[in-house]
């Protein structure tokens, strides 16, 4: 009777009948059982999947599992505030196309996805469109004729190990691997009923205050996107302006290491993330900001939980322009070697990590005349994205990248 | 550090390298991802799996997914008291043999397995084995040299929510399904850390508490085993009578409806548990029952927790005869149209769902003369387990069964 009662309140705040909607043990387990549901369900239409190119990684190691299982991903880029296109989606869509994923809205810079007019075209060619709505769910439904859709409680608030996973009556759909009688077949093993209680019940508490806490909240992250840039000197505001969640704002910093920014912070009282390179515990960059194409350097994701007090963001503005110019002091430190090789000025960054090669870049653009070039020699991954990046926000020109000796060769024209 | 400090605690409870344990959602995930990752890790060298008759219904789910997939599955039959011979386990390896399967006890009638012996022949054969030691971890750490051992925190009184799955050094894994890089690939999604670390704390502190509650416990379940045969007539104990888990007994009462005596006990405040036919969702009798060939109608299953109190054993066995009596009082009404065709007394007990036809075969039972036949006609899966199971309870022959022109005849001859 509690699960019951559970799941008709889910199914109420996600718009979908009881029947439709299962509880997994995470949001990622919502979204590979998903994932792996449609493509073995619509197998005789083909194996093509469309992923955007910014979804969550549970959405992309399932495409990658699918690839190696011989299968084919179409990844549809994004335009520069994170979000994709309709068209793209559209041009992405073949007749063997089994299933598209797009999220509602991005897990790293808060931009919303265009959902309703990605699953009209899908609806229209035929493909079930499966939204991963981890990061909207607890503010609203989700709009439009989408066919399969994916939660995570822990995102709305509500406790760790409950997921949701809801496929539309008519959707084919064949559960994979080992099943019993639970959850439709769809989510094997004891269900945590005290967690999935707790889960509907605190959907439900959410959704009472969202229309009111989303107003207030996107005020507030509206403040820091005002006021960061200003602030501090040489930041990028990252993610769509307009269409975005209410509680996440992300900016990039430049010649800073994000790892020892968000240390600063932390001693300030202040937990934020990190898209950056430095920080995540893969030390690749983030796959969203390097689809974005912006900078990935000195990355901070501040998330504002339901309730966030104004005067704590007063206070994180106030600090953290201290904080920024402090780990640049620290950096400022090393010294490049530069040499004179056909009028080319050689900056040998090799072995130094993001930021470093922007750092020392910065320190020589100003030692060639205009229209002279700067060749940096980096083997940071980090370099290929963020020395682009740093050429937008200066007005330089990045002419290109080659292989080098060791590592790569990034050439920048000095413009201004 | 919580996450680490846990699986520190866990490992060393089980008795293995801290790196060697995943955390999985559940117990049930936790079987599904050793049994396929071995499987997989071991394809090159066959497709063969063994399980036990009487696994739990997920390690049986694997079995029947691997062998959906192209895969070949030996069941190794029981004992009449629930337990399997190592010799039968030595007879079903095989060359192309990839796993064998084996629980250290059973969940539904306490029976303990001899895994150590089952183990060392496995280690022979250089195949590993999984041990699903969901019903013991809370009791002690399993022995032997298994190479994959699984479990489940809220059967030794943890959270719902966390599994755990061994896999020691040097077994040929590999993990199936998309992955992450959290739990060394083995579990993906976020690590439902409050639930993972209450398991740890609880294991440790049941743990703490096991051998002084073993010995409580199994002179209060010993108490059940030997008083209610004497309390309440045509009741068959069932379960190993020696080498069984302290808190759980089970036995099975003739005549009587499963699921009416389980409210009874209700009523009466004792919640316990059937593996009858008649009480399961499935409607199909308990296929651990049914591999030992015990009765299984009016099973009743009781499992003491820690602490249960000897008081409320004592009342359990005061109310229990008549709540029994009770039921098969409601029972003894039907009257069965019985026929002599050719000197065989017929019984048409087509319709009716179990004990009914076994009530109406020992009321008509001693109307045919020793030696004679009675022919009961049911259409009651149950009564395929429980017609046989009577006769040799009761000293009478069962000659066998034969398809009817409805349902099945069942044969019995009067042998007392």
């Amino acid at each position: 009777m509690l699960l019951d009662a559970a799941r008709e309140a889910a199914a109420e705040a996600v718009g979908c009948r009881a029947d439709e909607l299962v509880f997994t043990s995470s949001g990622t387990r919502a979204v590979h059982s998903g994932v792996a549901g449609v493509l073995a369900g619509r197998r005789r239409v083909g194996r093509h999947l469309i992923v955007s190119a910014v979804e969550h990684s549970s959405v992309l190691h399932a495409a990658d599992t699918h690839e190696a299982d011989g299968g084919t991903v179409t990844q549809v880029a994004v335009d520069r505030g994170g979000a994709v296109s309709v068209q793209a989606y559209a041009d992405a869509l073949r007749p063997d196309t089994a299933l598209a994923c797009l999220q509602s809205a991005n897990h790293e810079v808060g931009t919303e996805q265009p959902v309703v007019e990605v699953a009209g075209v899908c609806r229209e060619a035929g493909v079930p469109l499966l939204v991963d709505a981890a990061q909207s769910l607890g503010w609203g439904r989700v709009e439009g004729d989408w066919s399969v859709l994916t939660g995570s409680a822990h995102k709305w608030g509500g406790p760790s190990g409950v997921g949701l996973l809801v496929v539309r009556k008519g959707v084919r759909f064949a559960a994979q691997g080992p099943a019993d009688e639970r959850e439709s077949g769809r989510a094997a093993g004891f269900e945590n009923i005290p967690a999935i209680v707790a889960a509907a019940a605190s959907l439900r508490a959410v959704r009472a205050e969202a229309a009111q806490e989303a107003v207030r909240l996107r005020e507030l992250t509206e403040r820091i996107r005002a006021r960061v840039p200003r602030l501090v000197p040489d930041v990028e505001v990252v993610g769509d302006p307009a269409r975005r969640l209410p509680g996440i704002v992300t900016f990039s910093c430049l010649y800073v290491d994000g790892e020892t920014l968000l240390h600063e912070l932390d001693r300030a009282g202040f937990s934020v993330s990190s898209g950056s390179s430095c920080t995540s515990s893969t030390l690749t960059p983030s796959h969203v900001l390097r689809a974005m194409g912006v900078l990935s350097e000195g990355n901070v994701r501040v998330s504002l939980p339901l309730g966030a007090a104004e005067d704590d963001v007063e206070r994180f503005l106030e600090v953290l322009p201290g904080a920024v110019a402090g780990v640049r002091e620290k950096l400022g430190a090393p010294v490049a070697e530069t040499v004179v090789q056909d009028d080319v000025l050689v900056v040998d960054s090799l072995g130094k990590l993001c930021p470093i090669p922007v750092i020392e870049l910065a320190k020589v653009i100003g030692d060639v005349p205009v229209g002279g070039l700067v060749r940096i020699l980096a083997d940071d991954e980090a370099a290929r994205l963020d020395i682009p990046a740093w050429c937008e926000m200066r007005g330089q020109e990045y002419v290109g990248e080659e292989p080098a000796e060791k590592g790569t060769a990034y050439i920048v024209r000095r413009a201004t």
